[in-house]
């Protein structure tokens, strides 16, 4: 070993022992008579002194130490005369004896601090350099913890992990499949798992009974902003349980969770179905830190001859309580924002309840006081909030203000990253309209089960069908989604059916499944949770890549390595493939 | 929940309870007044009992239910007449007052027993019923559980584990990758690992100080029997350390687990250079549970006029204890086995030592009693055992004697699986001369370290360089190997020119690394297990296939799913694929 201790470990009680420390130089000054070194590992800084007077060669060395050099010092520990009490070794320093250097560093091209001076780009493209930083391996310590607490949780809940194979078989439904040439079956492919969605499936008809796993899963979609094309999963799946036992369960693991590895005591779980979740937020995955609920406000803005609202199919608000002291330079940026793309409304509709007691409206032609007061009473106004009105298509409606809501709360401090609020959403519809091929797709995957009672619904109106599937929503993010399965031959037939597959695609691609559900296939469900979102979560940050090791670009590149990369022609030719 | 307790769970102590159990009708016994059900979970087996006079609609149910049907019944816990004493349940049974049909079976295609009647392609076809079988599901248990106690080892060590991209970068070094195609990329590849190799020198480069993982890896090789195109491993890496340190640390693991795991104490670990592995077992990975190490016999044998034995490089023997006895037609058919083409040697030349005090051999023409009395006193043959000789070459002669020494402890039963021998093989040669490309190829990877004595032979006889490495190697299979590694730039650089890389190829394939050795890499140490046969030796097993929950066959087919397969125009043409 080439030290005794790690430059976290010293403390007072350890004053007079004779020590050997290994680490990165993180600081040199030079102070004229003495030199202080502050010396990094993983663990935490122990400041080392040199002495002039007592031995000027190690002092001359250690000056001439670069940040990032690694180094091997031995000494004595002493008493710092100015303490520093806000690291565990700052009442210590070493009085050094021996000096070696293990390696030298190039200067590193951005700081090795907390605050870096380095741009994203050059970061990833020196990623190893990047994860020296504290706030680096901190996000990469808590995702360690996150999976570790996961484990335990499910490994006493009678879970057991079972590895999935990565070389599978490309389907066409769902997402697009990073395939994978076989050599020794000339002119076939294997593919990336999108998820272990169809061999979780067959361990519970195997009798596995409670399956988890921690698993790298793979999508080749372009990527939008924090997508990466593989990403981990926790994934799972029971047998002989109904949905009200995976909610149960998997309560229990997100309780855990925030309590080990964050010390936080969850409150209930609130339950929402979709429908209602679209109504009131206007989108499957609401924010719930914070209130601001849709009101819906057809029956009072409609008939006054103001023809935004006569023609909209939807007029809903939402109430921002205590903006009515917003100035009109805010209010301008709130309606340039809805305005922009992202959101792709037309325009935002206000109306001031002042202090005074009076109210002020951007649409006060149409609307007077009485009817403004109506509002307040319905959407709950009180002196000081302002409401905001929108208006149009129910669909695009409720999710531009939904995203309105969310910039509002923003703006206004409300999505504590300390604070955590989850929230079930329930009964999600089965399928949904693809505009692209006209026809319908799965919602969550074609394995999902239908209510019972709404299976008639199948052929006479499918988008009515609903699903016993569910999301477990945090903080506005889905972080998990799951639902109970088909395990009935014919029910999956039929499912497939109305997916659009012919008998013979159905069976080319999932006949392995649908023989195993000939075999006494048990009752089963499931949920898988994005494990890199929940830990950027937990930490309390929006971006998925500050907690992934070694994450893509968004052009799906990994910059430090340079790859994707070209290969061998002889490569290409073995696997019978060549470039187009 | 379609179950109040599991299968496994009931005993005497819950008489008189009304429960519901789910599961699988493993037997259904027909006694006329009473039919008799065996009701299977993945916990146990629980008799379900229906009696004719009590309802006769339901025991006429009953008696329709087929093999591994799925099926939930309610009733009263009773004790037993005629006991079981061998399963916790078999005191007690179910007098069942409801039954419910969750779903039927066709009838399986091999029996659900611990001894099937299904052959090994069919048993793989039907995967998920193979599975239902104790001694499957025990497989995948003791995984979970090595997995289990393995993460706790390490989390208790300090490791942290740390995920690793799988989509990383060709290397023509060491063993054929899988590639994958990138569709944003246009024709360019990216590779799955064979080890995350690369990226856990990073990590320790980046700080990380203790990582592990267990992770996937993949190698496109001609599928020898029992070797997988993708595997599991227990990844390491460690900094600050030297070669010892990481001895005792993973000694540590490996005792951790059997205690763990199989609640077996391991006695000391064993040490043995390359060398002498080679000279005294002639393998690197010997297996010490028995003797029969190899005795050097030239001095004895050469000079006696036998051609066979005057012309050999090498003369050696091992002792089979107590064989004497063996007769004529074993002792041929030991003969036989050495000629075949596995062992590939051109004979075998015996001398027995009798009970009597004589001794006979194969050579008496050459070797007179007081030659025979030599041999015996130098190789610690006693009355009754039996002399094996070999000569010829020496690394072919040291390798067939060595698949005999193995044989005859196979046949002699000398190889308990429940008994655990590890053994750490050191001091590894860093080079390994390669017939096809006549270059030196890298014995481990090309990032192991040299001792630094050797260094030097580097240009004057590279196959001399011995290297910091080791091998754990536990009855007789190499379960894992590591070193200490390179972190030295212009070292590596060395490294590299010796392996035949120019410097751009260097550059292109490893230029990450030799960068991130720039900027303050500490001295770096690892190991990796090779996790599927590390569960198959604790379960007592020779093949791996039966510890991984869906193998592949021997042409990396998935028979059950049918992947490899074809992927259509569309998908290729994204890819800017063509086939040949």
């Amino acid at each position: 070993m080439l030290r005794t201790h790690t430059c976290g470990a010293l403390n007072i009680s350890n004053i007079g022992e004779e020590i050997t420390l290994s680490g990165w130089v993180q600081k040199n000054r030079d102070l004229g008579g003495m030199t202080f070194v502050d010396l990094r590992d993983r663990y935490g800084i122990t400041q080392l002194a040199f002495n002039m007077d007592f031995n000027i060669a190690l002092c001359t060395a250690a000056r001439k130490l670069g940040r990032e050099f690694v180094i091997q010092i031995s000494g004595k520990v002493i008493e710092r005369i100015s303490k520093n009490k806000n690291i565990s070794t700052g009442e210590i320093e070493i009085e050094v004896r021996e000096l070696t250097i293990l390696n030298k560093s190039k200067l590193p091209p951005f700081t090795i601090e907390n605050d870096t001076d380095g741009g994203e780009e050059i970061r990833m493209k020196y990623r190893y350099l990047d994860i020296r930083r504290n706030p680096v391996q901190e996000n990469l310590m808590l995702r360690h913890d996150v999976a570790k607490a996961t484990r335990n949780y499910l490994d006493n809940q009678g879970f057991i992990e079972v590895e999935t194979p990565y070389l599978i078989k490309s389907t066409p439904e769902g997402a697009r499949d990073f395939v994978v040439p076989s050599r020794m079956n000339e002119r076939q492919f294997y593919a990336l798992p999108q998820s272990p969605q169809t061999f979780k499936q067959l361990l519970m008809v195997a009798g596995i009974d409670k399956y988890y796993q921690i698993v790298k899963c793979f999508r080749d979609e372009d990527l939008r902003a924090d997508r990466q094309p593989e990403f981990t999963q926790i994934d799972c799946e029971m047998s002989f349980i109904e949905q009200e036992d995976i909610l149960i369960t998997f309560e229990g693991l997100i309780r855990h969770l925030l309590k080990e590895v964050k010390g936080v005591e969850l409150n209930e779980f609130l339950r929402m179905t979709y429908d209602a979740a679209m109504q009131l937020y206007g989108t499957d995955k609401p924010d719930i830190r914070f209130d601001m609920q849709f009101i819906e406000m057809n029956e009072l803005c409609q008939g006054k001859e103001f023809e935004v609202f006569d023609r909209a199919e939807l007029v809903v608000a939402i109430n921002a309580k205590g903006c009515t002291n917003y100035t009109r330079k805010q209010l301008d940026k709130l309606v340039d924002f809805v305005k922009t793309p992202q959101v792709g409304a037309t325009g935002l509709i206000y109306c001031k309840y002042n202090e005074d007691g009076t109210s002020k409206s951007t649409v006060d032609r149409f609307f007077d006081e009485d009817a403004r007061n109506a509002w307040a009473a319905k959407a709950g106004c009180e002196k000081g909030d302002l409401l905001l009105i929108m208006a149009g298509g129910t669909q695009k409606t409720r999710k531009a203000l939904g995203t309105l809501r969310l910039h509002l709360a923003e703006e206004l401090g409300l999505r504590n990253p300390e604070e955590f609020a989850p929230l079930w959403v329930l009964d999600f519809p089965l399928l949904k309209w693809d505009e692209d091929s006209e026809r319908y797709h799965a919602m969550h995957h074609p394995f999902t089960s239908p209510k019972p009672n709404d299976i008639p619904l199948l052929d006479t109106d499918p988008a009515a069908v609903r699903a016993n599937a569910y999301d477990l929503v945090l903080n506005g993010n889905e972080i998990g989604g799951g639902s109970i399965r088909i395990h009935d031959k014919d029910l999956q037939k039929l499912m497939f059916k109305h997916l659009g597959f012919s008998d013979k695609q159905a069976k080319e691609q999932f006949g392995f499944l649908m023989d195993a559900f000939e075999y006494g296939a048990p009752p089963h469900g499931g949920i898988a949770f994005g494990f890199d979102r929940l830990c950027a979560i937990m930490g309390g940050k929006e971006s998925i890549r500050d907690f992934i090791a070694f994450p893509k670009n968004n052009a799906g590149r990994d910059i430090m390595i340079d790859s994707p990369s070209d290969i061998d022609e002889e490569q290409l030719k073995e696997l019978n493939i060549r470039l187009l």
